[in-house]
């Protein structure tokens, strides 16, 4: 059955790969699964045909049969279930994998969104200067501790995995602050998860929209 | 086996079951399986013991034999995966509550979060009273998208799952602001949550930390 993903008809980044598709595309290309993408415009994701699709007017969605599916975290993981090579073989291996996507989206991920808010929609206020470095706090006081936990590992818990692909993901967010610099062991961690083939074809991919050059991967 | 969560010592919330324990113990007394607590205090969370099982220094954590699991999302998804009645039996339903899942905690809480920091860590700033209806609207703009898709649902797709235990307890957390009267079918659906016996007898669990009375169920 042909798996078929939405992404930004234009992407907010103009192709630096943040846009969530990336996540899914990354995912995708690790287990070897080709997919078609249908791009949406902006005013398009407002409307009942993609809201039915994902009810809060966002991208990714995943076709697949008469299966539909939104939210990335979700994709992910039904790729990862069905497909061998993002989670390992054994029970509590593989949970331990899931803990650490579920950890990426909801403990590390929200204060970066707030980091994001603050520039992107209140970068204009004027409290922006002097409530920034509270902001940034924030998203340290999470770096710090998963930065101990990595340590001098490759990756977050054995063979990359899954929660890697996800941690990674919402890493590469920070990329354009300088924060992840204070952080050498997460640097390279981002570094290997963008040195891999899967994510270079997936990052090719979506930027291919942009430069409108085919993916030479 | 055993299964064994942690819990604070002292919840921030005195007991209001909005601590992430509480969805834990929700989902326990859903598939009806016993659980022992561990209580932690703040300075032990952040010792390393407890690190060592949860890397944030947050509860709750899950073990069981020799599995150790932290991140709420991910404690109750092997909740759900190991025992009958949190998820339906369709592979796709069951993606789908999956789904709800993850949009829970990665599309819905996120903005939540935002509106918590900007009243607990920033209510006494001087940017607080303008700066608070940017952050509300941030929640109603999802709260908007999510009772639309519920309509006059009971549940978000079929029966009850693990998707609603978690979305019922992020919207929760918006009680004491009374934004979610705005959203009557949302307002009747988290009532629908918290009347299910199961969800009574967690938050009778945790209360009785605080009241010092055993819960009654």
């Amino acid at each position: 059955m042909t798996i078929t993903i939405t992404a930004f008809e234009r992407s907010p980044d103009g192709g630096k790969g943040l846009a969530r598709d990336t996540r899914v595309r990354w995912a995708l290309e690790e287990v070897g699964q080709a997919y078609a993408v249908r791009l949406v415009s902006f005013r398009a994701m407002k409307e009942a045909a993609h809201l039915a699709l994902h009810p809060f007017g966002q991208i990714p969605t995943y076709e697949e049969g008469d299966l539909a599916l939104f939210e990335t975290g979700a994709i992910v993981l039904h790729i990862a279930e069905r497909h061998a090579g993002l989670l390992p073989d054994g029970a509590n291996a593989r949970a331990r994998g899931i803990t650490w996507m579920f950890a990426a989206l909801n403990t590390v991920e929200p204060p970066i969104l707030e980091l994001a808010n603050a520039r992107l929609l209140e970068g204009d206020k004027p409290w922006s200067k002097e409530r920034m470095p509270l902001v940034e706090d924030r998203v340290r006081n999470r770096l710090k501790q998963l930065s101990a936990r990595l340590g001098d590992a490759d990756w977050l818990d054995g063979a990359f995995s899954a929660g890697d692909l996800m941690m990674v993901s919402v890493l590469l967010r920070l990329r354009s602050s300088g924060i992840l610099d204070g952080y050498p062991n997460l640097s390279a961690y981002v570094a290997r998860g963008e040195a891999r083939p899967a994510y270079r074809r997936a990052f090719a991919a979506q930027l291919a929209l942009y430069t409108g050059k085919p993916p030479t991967g």
